[in-house]
This record gives C-alpha cells, sequence and structure tokens, in this order.
C-alpha cells in the first residue's frame, strides 16, 4: 500500500494545514493514510493532529501499526488519548503491547479505567467479555424520558452507543429492561422509562458466549448491541454490532484457511512475514505427508498384485482422489451446518442417513463414467487394458462406488468426531479427509480387484 | 426442529390467549417457532394474531415457509400485511413468489408501494440495490433540530432505521449531509439540521455495489445504515446493518461450499431435498471425475516404466497428494486475501513471488521426510525397495520438492485466473487444485525418475 501523494506532500509541509486536512477525513480512512507510513513517521503526524481526532484515529481497528505507534510516542501524551479512547480498543490495545510497556502504560491511566481494562483483559477475545465494552447508557426505572434524554444529552458523547438504553434496578443492580433511542424520542415526555417500549424480556449474553454466538444473537433479533449479563442477570458491559461484524470476518478467514489444511494465519497474506506462513503450513503438511506415507504401506502390501497386473495402477489416482472429492464437499457441507449452529453433535446418525445414499448414487454415477471410458478407450484403440478389460472396467466401478461411499462418510462423520474430541471442525479440512480416504481407497480397490479378477489377471 | 410444547398447547387452546403470550415473545422467535408448523397452521396463527404483530414476524427472514404461509392466507387480510412490512422484506417476499401469485399481490397494494416495489425488484439480491430499503428520514438542510425531531416522531415508526437522518438539498435532490439522532440529541434544538455533526462527507455506495461491498463499507466506517446513490448524488435508498450481517453470512456459507467442491446449496443442509443435493455435488463430482481421467492417461503412458520399476508404484498417492495439499493451502489463501480485497488481480506476480520460495521450501521439508521414511523402513527391514533403493529415495524427494512448488503456485495462481475469466475464484476449490496438479504431478514424478534412474531401474 503506497501513501495518497497529496499526503505525502502534506507531510512535508504546515503541520496546521496537515491537521485541517485531516479532520475532514473519516477516522478509518485517516488510519488507513497513516498505515502507508513507518511508526516513527505515523507517530508524528499523531502527535501533531488535534486530541479529538487523534483518539479517533486510534480508536479505528483500521489502524494497522497501533502498538507500535504507540511505543513511540511520548507517554504523557499517549495517557490522554487511551484514557480517551472506548474501552473494547483500549483493551485490544493493551492485550498487543509488549508486557513492559504495558506495565508502563497502566500506570499511567487512572484507577477507573484500570479497573475497566483489567475487566476486559480477563476475557479472550474470542468470547463476548473479550469484546464488550463497559461504557453504555444505564438510568433507574423510575427516570422520565425527558430526564433520561437530558442525561443522554449530558454524558452521550463517552459513550460507545446511546442507541439502546439500559434500565437497571437501582436496588439489585439487574437489567430490567431495554428502551431504545428511537423507542425514547417517540415516547411521552414525563413517562417513566421503565414504562416505554415492548413488555419482551431484553436479549442478553453471558461474559464467555463465544463471540460467534453473540453475532448470532445480534443478527437474529436485528440489534445494534448486545448487553453481556452475569450470572445473576447483573450487567457487566455491551458488545455493538460493527465489533461484532469484524469477529465474524476473522472466524471465517480462519475457517477457511484451516479448511484449505494449514494454521491460521494471524496478519493478511502479503503481509504475513514468509517464514512464520510457511511454519503455518509446514505443520499440517508433513502431519498430512505423515498420514498419506500410509498409502506407500498399503500400495507395498499389495505390490505383488501390481507386478502381476500393473493395468490396476494405472487407476489408483483417478480412484483415491474422486473419494477425497467426495468427502471434501460432505466435510464442507457439514462444517458451514455446524458453524451456522443448524447440526449439533446428537444430529450425527441423521447426517450418516443421508450421507449413505448420496455416496451411493454419487459412486454410481462415477462407477458408470469411469465404466465407459475405460470400454470406449478399449473399444476406439486408444488404450489397451488387456484381455480382461471388461473385467477390469467393472472393477473400477465398483471401487468407485465403495470409495465414494466411503469419501461421503468419512468426510462427513469426521467434523462429528472432531468436536467430540474437543477441536475446531473446520480442521477437518478437504487435505485431512483426503489423506483419511486415500489409505483405504487403496485397500477398497485392490480388494474390490481380488474378488473380481481372481483367477484371470491376479 | 419441534415446536416448544407450550406453543403447541396453546395452538389447541384459546386464539386470544395464544396471541397474548405471543405478543411478549421477540419477532424472531415467534418465526422460529412458527417455523415448526406446516404453512396451513402458521397461516392460522399468523392470522389469529394482533395486526402489528403479524407484520413483526413476517418482517423477519428467520420465517422460513413464508413464501408458502402468504399462498394460504385470505388475500385481504395479507394485502395490508405486505403494505405494511420493511421494504427490503417486501421485495424479498417477492422475489420468492411464483409469478402469477406475484401479480395477484402486487394489485391487491396501492401504487406508492407497488412503484417502491419495482425499484427494488429491478436489483438482484446480490447488491446494495437489491437489499437496500427506501424507508428512511430525509429532510431539508434548513430545518432545525427541533423540528426534525418532532418529524421523526411523527414518521420514526414507519421507518427502517431513524439513527441516520439524510439531510437533502430540496432543489437537486442530492444527499449533502448525514446526521445521526445521537448528535441530533446532543446539538441544540435551533440549530439548522444541516449544520449538526462533523464535515465529513457522506459515505455511499451505488446501487449496483456488491453486497459483500457494502459490508465493507459499513464495517469500515463503524455505520449502522449505508446510503445509496445514483450516479447523480440521488439518495435511492439505504442498507442497514443487520441485512448486511445476513448477507455477509450467506455469502461466507457459499464461499465454503464452493471450497468444498460443490454448487452452493440454496437451503439448510438438513433441509435441502436429496436429489437437489445429490445434483449439485454430481455435477463438479463428474466434472473433476472427467479432468482426473487424465491420470490414467498420463499413468498409462509411463506402463512400461512402471512394469520395469513397480516400486515407483508404490509412492504415487504420497507423491501427487502432497501437492494438492500444498495446492489447497496455496487457493485458500488466495481466495480469502481476494475476498477480502487484500489482494487484486494485478496482483498476481507478488504472489508468485512469495509461493514460489514457499513452495520450495515446503517442498524440501517433505522431500526430506520421504527421504528418511524410505531409508528408514529400508535399513530397519520393514520393507524392501531392492538394490538401488537410495536412488528410489532420492527420486520421490526431488520429486516431491517439483510437484510441491508446482502445486503452491498452481494453488496460488488458479484464483487469479478464474477472477480474470469472470468466474468466482472461490470455484479454485481444494479438489479442483488437487486434479489439476495429480495429473502435473505424475508427469513431474516420471520425469524425475527416468532422469535418476536411467540405467539402473529404468
Amino acid at each position: 500500500m503506497t501513501a495518497p501523494p497529496e499526503l505525502l506532500y502534506l507531510l512535508a509541509g504546515d503541520p496546521a494545514e496537515l491537521a485541517e486536512t485531516l479532520s475532514s477525513m473519516h477516522g478509518a480512512d485517516v488510519a488507513e493514510a497513516l498505515n502507508a507510513l513507518r511508526p516513527e513517521a505515523a507517530a508524528r503526524v499523531l502527535a501533531a493532529l488535534p486530541f479529538d481526532l487523534a483518539v479517533r484515529v486510534f480508536d479505528e481497528p483500521e489502524l494497522e501499526d497501533r502498538t507500535e505507534i504507540f511505543e513511540r510516542m511520548d507517554p504523557a501524551a499517549a495517557g490522554p488519548i487511551i484514557e480517551a479512547m472506548s474501552a473494547d480498543q483500549q483493551a485490544e490495545l493493551f492485550r498487543e503491547l509488549p508486557e513492559r510497556e504495558r506495565a508502563r502504560l497502566l500506570r499511567s491511566l487512572d484507577s477507573g479505567t484500570r479497573e475497566e481494562l483489567s475487566l476486559l483483559l480477563r476475557y479472550p477475545v474470542t468470547v463476548a467479555g473479550g469484546i464488550m465494552t463497559t461504557e453504555y447508557v444505564a438510568v433507574p426505572p423510575d427516570w422520565t424520558v425527558q430526564r433520561t434524554l437530558d442525561y443522554i444529552a449530558q454524558v452521550g458523547g463517552a459513550k460507545e452507543t446511546v442507541y439502546a438504553i439500559y434500565v437497571i434496578d437501582a436496588a439489585t443492580q439487574r437489567l430490567q429492561h431495554v428502551v431504545s433511542l428511537r423507542e425514547l424520542v417517540l415516547a411521552r415526555r414525563n413517562l417513566p422509562v421503565g414504562e416505554v417500549g415492548d413488555r419482551q424480556m431484553p436479549v442478553g449474553v453471558a461474559p464467555d458466549t463465544d463471540r460467534e454466538d453473540v453475532a448470532r444473537v445480534i443478527s437474529k433479533y436485528n440489534l445494534l448491541a448486545v448487553p453481556v449479563l452475569d450470572p445473576a442477570g447483573k450487567m457487566l458491559g455491551i458488545v455493538t454490532v460493527d465489533d461484532v461484524i469484524d469477529a465474524i470476518v476473522e472466524e471465517q478467514t480462519e475457517d477457511v484457511q484451516k479448511l484449505g489444511g494449514m494454521e491460521a494465519l494471524e496478519e493478511p497474506y502479503m503481509e504475513a512475514p514468509l517464514f512464520s506462513m510457511i511454519r503455518r503450513r509446514a505443520g499440517w503438511l508433513s502431519a498430512l505427508f505423515l498420514g498419506e506415507m500410509l498409502t506407500a504401506t498399503a500400495m507395498g502390501f499389495f505390490e505383488a498384485e501390481i507386478s502381476r497386473a500393473v493395468v490396476l495402477a494405472l487407476f489408483v489416482p483417478l480412484i483415491i482422489s474422486s473419494g477425497g472429492n467426495s468427502g471434501s464437499q460432505a466435510t464442507s457441507l457439514i462444517i458451514r451446518a455446524m458453524a451456522l449452529r443448524e447440526l449439533r453433535l446428537k444430529d450425527w446418525w441423521r447426517v450418516a442417513l443421508r450421507e449413505l445414499p448420496s455416496g451411493v448414487i454419487l459412486g454410481l454415477i462415477l462407477g458408470i463414467i469411469g465404466f465407459t471410458r475405460i470400454s470406449l478407450w478399449q473399444t476406439l484403440g486408444w488404450q489397451d487394458y488387456g484381455p480382461h478389460h471388461v473385467l477390469v472396467a467393472c472393477t473400477v466401478a465398483a471401487a468407485l462406488v465403495g470409495v465414494v461411499t466411503f469419501g461421503s462418510l468419512a468426510g462427513s462423520m469426521l467434523p462429528f468426531i472432531l468436536r467430540r474430541l474437543g477441536f475446531d471442525p473446520a480442521s477437518a479440512s478437504a487435505p485431512f479427509v483426503a489423506t483419511l480416504v486415500d489409505v483405504t481407497g487403496l485397500i477398497i480397490y485392490f480388494s474390490v480387484a481380488l474378488v473380481i479378477l481372481r483367477g484371470t489377471l491376479l
């Protein structure tokens, strides 16, 4: 990525002019422009910006080198900026900081911010508690609509969202009711806020709810934010819809990379250091290779048969890859259905009952194509499969039915097994399934050959 | 899915009691409960509900059999419900309706609704115009904050969102400025609305912007809705954040299924009719099978070599699968980076420059493991690879370097080629790449063998 030329021009010029230009830009766009600079230069630009704009830019997850930029800033300038950032972004920044820097910056914060931060840092970023923010609008149920609106006008600037107002019982500190700003604006001004809006129970999530499930709740109920509640119903914070979108996109990137048969990268492809990327690929690739070695063992077991009927070897790649492909289809379907919570562990047998007939039918289709191909090439004289070519064609066709059926079953059951063992089902990658099916496929193929070709070729 | 027992109980009882219970539930939950019923029964329940609740339930994309339920309702009752639904959901319903029903229902709507609908139906659901809604709050720039708030209080109930207020120039009909309800509530009541908030240019999308790009804009600028503008800057509608989440999730499901080597399903896995699912899998599976047939041709080409040195056949699955696995890793990385717009077409050579060294290093790692495995089994006497076992091990190792390098390159370039040709890069599935690499892998392997083993085994 390169810096827009006008920005580079401005950087060389008058800081006041620079600040003027940047302040008419969106925070996310300023962050992207700064991504093109080295952290030292970005730190200088940010120090020259008006305080409010600097805070807005630091609040953008789009700012890639946030940690490095902070480390290069004067702590006296960095402290107030951190104080002014939103709580969830503060927590993300602190997670990225090296231990030493973290302690240093923590000391420069006031005790309220410090307490809030330590609450958020208690949870990993994969759950609600780790992406929530503590800056929401909470009011007691007996306040009037007018008083609530005045309160929002007064404190609203410091809150992550003012579109959901949380009505909290003063005695028990429990969440009673959620009123939207829309309902509030439409309501009579002297009504108690506890009586505004509909009577539905507020929707909430637990601090340890997986962020994918938080996304599902927000999406299902079309919320702009969802409250995070402790087991007693006390409010800990809120997760807003924009944080949830980032979480969905990140999870999906991880899933696609795992499906491709590797560990998920932490950075974008072009920015990941070459050797860190190779390391994340080499692990799975070597593991799959070790598994795939069993094919050499299996083939060795049938070496005598191969040397008697070399024609059998010709169809080995065709047959085992068909099993792998049908397995890859099944595993992708199941992994996605699991991610969308359409399937649960206990549904495994219903899936098996669907995959069994699917596999048989798909295997029959490929078997017919395979039989036709061998017979056709033989008839046209393009290839000579020997005097027993019909039996060879039958062997290939029958093996295909077996291998594709096994592939569909194995591919669909693997995600269930992985989840049952506590692993991410998305690790049941296409390469993983293919490796599993390759070994079994060879055994199926040669066993079928032994039955059909006994007394003729074998 | 089964209906909650209390609902089944209520359905048998008093309609008033049923309506009472349902009206304290969230629309999405009522929709999910109704999903457990047959369309006839669901239509009866919905007809018994208070009008407002019925509209809310029909507005939920969670209601699965919406079209079937509508077809079973009295048109006199269905018409007003459709009128009251939000415009984007109306459009979705109409897209699903059979032609005949569509004309019938269209006649029962008033002319304003009909006009709006025909605007939305002009666009497919994959672009901004197809998921936008025309129900937003628009005001002229000279209205005061107070007047705008009063206007919102008056019309807000019928708008999809009131959290973004669009300031539109009366003369040119162009979007000038966007004010959030938050800014409005915090602003002085006598200020003209055109002067509220910051000076940034409003962010907008075109009606034919891909829905994935709309999601990216909303996520980048943390918006609750993005305006859809025609080339002249006139406002056509807005896309809200909740519709965008649904769109992201749908796109991801399609991508995962394509990555698995099949056409994307239209329904959830367990609900897709068995034969429609088999059809979507059979197409790609057969195409891949036809491609994979080239391996039999390639193997046939080397049949003489195999019969002279059967030991070579033993490592065929091991070698070609390693190429497929490295290709699958590369292709997943690139497809995801393209989906996130981290990579563009013109970046192909930068990717190739990364994949070339990655492939060589990964190939060397597997080559060393493979060499060790063959030598070890030979030394331990677990398998006898003949007098030239060192040369065989060298052949396997050298072929692995070549095949894995080719796999990484082919897997990373395929998505670029597909996009260049106008296809979805996600069609470059792991099975597709594996098939491509299998044929080439065989040729690389036997060519290396011809060089290394000439004069000894071959």
